[in-house]
């Protein structure tokens, strides 16, 4: 059994873009020592989220931002912006409602997705990011 | 300490069917050699999700299918359909708001859950389908 | 390789109050065995939620409170409430939706968060509570 830290960093636009992290993830499998166990997938940060999707056109650059878009608009009244004078607070609601957090199954190397199930990030902030991603293994 | 991996393989009807997955996960527990650590529920595929939920008729054939009916409405406009001449778009959106996976401590081969607290596959799909949920469990 | 199950009890007003769980999990992780892999942090119940959020007055006190009350409004009909002569089914609907669980890297006794990323715990019920929270760490 072992544990071990692994570090993907992306290059976001923001503005609710998904980018998936699958073809990275793969990557990092390849060359870790663990076969079999859990990845746990974490961006830092309060105003980024992570979960799966299939990544097609529709899904990915319209449909999910736009119910992310009716959950917590963009141009509604935020208490967050008002204290801060600042102009994410639909980014810091819509991020605390997805969640940071994806723990995914490792069996032979690979994460047991479906073949229409990408592990993505949703950046909802309002302007391009770095973001670090701590994909966190532990197995054997 | 141990890995191991176990499957439970349900039918559902879609349409935001709720299942209790709670007793087949005790069951999976009972014949584990981990008695002590976690195990992660991860649905493979894009139109599911994993929570927990009082599981009672209230909530589980009313409540929760009415409430993601107002996240993302059957018979709104999705891209995803557009593309694909296909009718599960609300099922995308739904599914990757819930996210596909539940992590849960597992002590004295039980999980930590409370009374009234049950572990729930929901089915966002516009048709019946057999979901394989993988359930993976790291500790000793 | 080890396996640790901690608790954290907390006294919440309910009502959608949102507290800071981090500085708990910090002093929790001073007296662990384990220095690095995952901490799962999982609340027992079903009206209560986990993730991050920035830890400051305007999303705490009103943003996530309010966006929260547009998806399952507390005025609202619920079948929960018609079945069981309760008031609390929003309650239910949130937690099910934000969910009662979240897996954070740990390295060096410390979890990956960022500089205004807190771990916390949203109580959607109707009165006050204990809540219980359970802390399971494996790594080494």
């Amino acid at each position: 059994m072992a544990v071990e830290t692994k570090k993907i960093r992306v290059e976001t636009r923001g503005d609710s873009q998904v980018l998936d992290l699958t073809p990275s993830l793969v990557d990092v499998l390849q060359t870790a020592k663990i076969t079999n166990g859990l990845a746990t997938v974490f961006v830092v940060g309060s105003t980024a989220g992570i979960t799966t999707t299939e990544f097609e056109p529709g899904l990915v650059q319209h449909d999910l931002k736009h119910y992310f878009g009716k959950i917590a608009p963009e141009d509604a009244y935020y208490e967050h912006e008002a204290t801060w004078h600042d102009d994410n607070g639909h980014a810091h609601v819509r991020a605390s409602l997805l969640g940071p957090s994806l723990t995914v199954p490792i069996s032979g190397r690979r994460p047991t997705l479906g073949q229409w199930q990408q592990i993505v990030l949703i950046d909802f902030d309002t302007r391009p990011r770095t973001r670090e991603v701590v994909v966190q293994l532990v197995g054997d």
